[in-house]
Formats: C-alpha cells, sequence, structure tokens
C-alpha cells in the first residue's frame, strides 16, 4: 500500500473524506444539479479524459474519484508499482472544460474523491482474499468468464469498490470506458440487481475505447509501463482483433477467427525478431463471448449462428506488462446502451 | 416459491414494485420527512410491532416491507410454509399508531413495500446457491459463526436482500430486532462498510427482543408451528439462557455457563418426559461469543477475562421448529448502539 501524503494544492476541490463529500454533495441536491461521475485510478490520460468530456457535456457538475483499490489486485500483482501522478491528472483536468452553448457557460470538473484505504475500508483490507473481513459484493455468473479467467477475484474487488464509491458519490450518471467492457457490463448489471437509484442502471454509460489515432493502440495506464520496443509491438493486439472482426464479418466459424488474429500476433513476433526489438510477446488469450451471458462462442459457431452481439476480446503480454483491448460484434447499441 | 397472487385492498398504500414506491419516497424527500423503515418477512407478531412503535414514535413517516426472501432460506428450509398472513398483517398495522403530543397528530403506518422476488431479483433467483446468478453481498468473517454454523449461506441472503431494500427505500432510520443479533450487527457493520447514507450506521437501531409477558418465550414467526405441547417447553431456551447469564455473573468459566445452560434444557426434557408432553427437544447450541468479532469465547474464559460485551445465545429444536434467542453480557448499550 502506498504511504500516506499530502494531497498537493490544487484549484479542484479535493475531498478525502466521505464526510467532507457529502457536505458538497448536499448542496448539489438542494440546487437540483445533477452529478456526473468519473471512478479512476488516476494515472488520467486521454481515455480518461474522453469520460470527463462526456461527463462534463451531460451533467451540471462532474466529479472524478482517485483510488487504487487494493481489492482488485492479487498479491502477485503490480498494486504497488500502479502509476500515481496526482499532479499531473489534476493539471490535466485543470485543462479540460465544456462550453455550455445554451448557458453561455463554461464547465470544469467540480471536484475530486480521493479517499484513503481506511475509508473505503472501514473494516480493513488485505489483498489475500483468505485474508479479507468486512462487505464484499460478487457478481455471480459474470465474474469467472474471460478477464475472470486469468484474475479470479478482480471483478469481486472492482464490484465492491464501486458499490462504495456510488453509495458516497451518489451520482446522477457514471462513466466507464468500452476498454474494459466486462466490467463495464457487469457494473451495469449490478447496478440493476441491487435497485440502485444513484446511479440507476440507464445512467450507467459506457464509452467507446480511446485509441492512439495513429496505431490505434488502446490507451491504458498500464501502457505507461512500456518500453519503446514494447509501444512498437502493442499495436498488435487490436491488429489481432481487427482481422478477426473482419473474418466474422466474412462469416467464418469463431475458431477461424481466433486463428487469424493468432497468426497477427505471430507475425508481429517473427517481425520484432527480425527487426532486433527487445520485447516479449505472449498472448494471453483472444475470445469471443456472447455480450448478455459472457459464455464462450462455440468454436463452430459464426455469425449466422448468433443473435446476441458478441464480445471480441483479447489480452497480449508485452514483457511484463499486461495489455486488453475488446471490440464489439454487432449493434453496439444494445450492449453498451 | 408461492404462488403470485393478488395483493388484499388495504387501507394502507401497497407498494409492489421499486418505482412505484420511489415516487412517495420523492415526495417524502421534497417535504424534508424522515423515513423509518422495518424490514420483515410478514406474519407479523408483537415483535415486530415493538419495532413499528419505535419507528413511528421516531420518524414522520414509516414504511415496512414484507417480502420472503428466498435466497436466505437452504433448499431444505422452509420457504414454503413460511407463515403468510397479508390480511392479518395490515389489521395488526392498522390497530397501531403514535400520538405525537408536540404535534397533536396521530402517526400510522404510511405503507408496506410488497416486492414480488422478480422485482427483488432482477437477475433471477435459485435457492441452490450454486445456480445462483447476479449480484450477492457477503460479510466476510462475521456469517460462518453462531447462527452461520448450520445455516452457511443466511447471511449472504440477508446481506444481500438488506442491501436491495435499503437501495429501494432509502430510509432515515431502520429497526431490527435484537432477538436475531448476529444479523443485526452483521447489517449494522455492512452498512458502515459500504458507505451507505441511507441509512447511515448510526440510524441502523436494534430493539430489545419482544417476549411473552408470562413465559419470556422470545416472539418469533416461527412459533406459529409450534404445537400446544411444543409451546408447554419453548421457554427453556430463554431459561437456559438465563441459567448461564447468571453464573457467567458469579464469574464462572465459559464452559460452566454452558453446562448449567445444557441442564436447564435437560430438566425439561426429563419433566416433559414425566407429564407425557409430545414434544421432542433437542439443543443445537448454547454459545457465547465476543459481541464484535463474533469469535467464540474461549471454554476457560470468565467475565474477568473479557473487556468487549458478550454475545450468549442458544438455538433449540422442538419438534421441526427451530428457535433461537440470546442474551448480551455486559453494556448493552454499546453493542446495540
Amino acid at each position: 500500500m502506498s504511504t500516506i501524503t499530502e494531497p498537493p494544492p490544487s484549484p479542484i476541490p479535493l475531498f478525502t473524506t466521505v464526510k467532507a463529500y457529502r457536505e458538497w454533495r448536499r448542496r448539489a441536491y438542494d440546487e437540483r444539479k445533477s452529478v456526473g461521475f468519473v471512478p479512476t485510478m488516476g494515472a488520467l490520460h486521454e481515455g480518461h479524459m474522453s469520460l470527463v468530456r462526456r461527463s462534463l457535456a451531460e451533467n451540471d457538475l462532474t466529479v472524478l474519484s482517485i483510488f487504487v483499490n487494493p481489492a482488485q489486485f492479487a498479491p502477485h500483482e503490480d498494486l504497488a508499482t500502479y502509476p500515481r501522478t496526482l499532479p499531473k491528472d489534476i493539471e490535466l483536468l485543470m485543462a479540460e472544460s465544456f462550453n455550455d452553448t445554451n448557458t453561455s457557460t463554461t464547465r470544469q470538473a467540480s471536484g475530486i474523491f480521493l479517499p484513503t484505504a481506511n475509508e473505503m475500508y472501514p473494516s480493513g483490507i488485505s489483498q489475500d482474499v483468505n485474508e479479507q473481513k468486512g462487505t464484499f459484493i460478487e457478481v455471480k455468473g459474470y465474474g469467472h468468464q474471460m478477464e475472470g479467467v486469468s484474475r479470479p477475484t478482480f471483478f469481486r474487488g472492482v464490484a465492491t469498490v464501486v458499490t462504495k464509491l456510488f453509495n458516497a458519490i451518489e451520482p446522477t450518471n457514471a462513466y466507464f470506458g468500452q476498454k474494459d467492457i466486462q466490467q463495464a457490463l457487469l457494473l451495469k448489471r449490478m447496478v440493476r440487481d441491487l435497485l440502485l437509484s444513484h446511479p440507476d442502471p440507464e445512467h450507467v454509460h459506457i464509452v467507446p475505447t480511446a485509441r492512439n489515432p495513429t496505431t490505434g493502440l488502446a490507451l491504458s495506464s498500464r501502457n505507461a509501463y512500456l518500453t519503446t520496443d514494447g509501444h512498437k509491438v502493442a499495436p498488435t493486439l487490436i491488429q489481432a482483433l481487427q482481422a478477426a472482426e473482419q473474418a466474422w464479418g466474412e462469416g467464418l466459424t469463431k475458431a477461424e477467427c481466433v486463428q487469424k488474429a493468432t497468426e497477427v500476433v505471430d507475425a508481429t513476433k517473427r517481425r520484432a525478431q527480425a527487426e532486433g526489438l527487445n520485447a516479449e510477446m505472449k498472448l494471453d488469450y483472444i475470445q469471443l463471448n456472447d455480450s448478455q451471458t459472457f459464455e464462450i462462442i462455440e468454436p463452430q459457431s459464426s455469425k449466422a449462428d448468433i443473435s446476441h452481439p458478441v464480445i471480441l476480446s483479447g489480452a497480449l503480454w508485452i514483457d511484463k506488462t499486461r495489455l486488453i483491448d475488446n471490440i464489439i460484434l454487432g449493434d453496439i447499441n444494445t450492449v453498451i446502451g
């Protein structure tokens, strides 16, 4: 766990306790102002900013949270080294504004919720699941596939912290990135199951993945871990998914689509070796899953056999960094709502 | 699961959907009226009424929920036969009022939330834990002791449904009976852990157990299952606990206190046999647990060794009915808040 340090001076109000935030929230209720919410783990980049822009445009007030959630990191994962860049995060937010032409006003982020681990976990929190005590939330049947295969307690950690954040923030609207599609869909389901009203399920929004305009690489805080050579090969993940997308569109089977994607990664590996790049690539998975049930599509199934949209997703290790990405096959609007 | 039937006509508004309730709740917010909440499974008796009275006295408005929650019954338990007595429940509530001498007004229950299982479990609900899908809440470390020993998924079901009810009802205050002490304390912890504000942890109230004034038997909906002979022996549970309480007060060890309690039950068994009563008694447990951690008190520990209040609790089978009861040893106010 990171050392607790004083937050830097900030032109945007920082709320370090639920209590302080709630006083602010009460005024927003009294003034009947809508509150948009962007939960983050900090290390803000253009992907987060696309969520912030959407929130600024759709709400009177916008609040971000920055909290690196211990419960969604396994003991062997990168909690300690996860990038923490608060002064830069604040700078980025200060540079972002929305012009409301109706009211001729300019809107900026109204606050950052910056809780300590104690504030979020009053019963304490261990990264070792077997030692954890206190209240945890599980979305059964939707957290063991896709990303859940290699990160079995990840979604439990996410569902738990997001419920707490929703209860603390009481947002009118909440914004999640499509890059973490399983997380976003699972949270929409959780909000519906728990009968939450702040936000209600219709106000949990999934925003298309922000990408490097040149390479197509999905933006991610973990991209900061990549070496120069790693950056050169990283776009192979979206290229692999695009190859599978094209094959799916042409009516090929799932097995064939996965094969096409794998070939793209293999080709990049060979090219990297030929060019002497120092970047070890290991494909974790390319998979196609039903967007409603998250169940794996049968190897022999093709577009013609499937009625729901399909999530085509992948994870790729580059050295010690694990990148993920996805494409929705079918009517994306019926999935992301 | 019970057949869905039309609710009876009622002078107290019945809300069968979250949506209908929320319209009513919005008016209460607008009028800045406090809402007291008494969650029940129906089959109301004087125990529930003691909670209702407290809520009427402390809130502008009082709402009950009546929902027999499938998720807190194991497949072999009494979900299908659990008493359902809605018309009588409504009558009882109509007979209860509170005179506010400050405003010279009389307050009665303002509404009953009466949801279907589909309304409470949008992802569906199976009693078989292995088949359950959707969102569930677990208070890890506090649900496996005491009542959790014989009912391993009970508190998961309770925590899940109460979170949903709190989210739907958004009460200012909520009332639980001391008879289900582990449930009440676990829910207080859950509310704190989840950073809930409706209610906040200080507004989750634990109300002393209502008892038959003559026999001391704790009131319970399940008492309705008892035969006449069963009723005659049922008070042995509180008598056993009182024997243990006295022994504890005298400085005896936990093991000795449990022994005293067991002897009371054994004596009643012998007396029942001598009198030819047709009631089979089986003591499930008598136990002493730390009120903060729920951990079992060591056999050789006595009053002098323990700083926290202690929960002295027991469960007794009479024929096919399982009764529970408890006494707090120590300053009850530091426990029930």
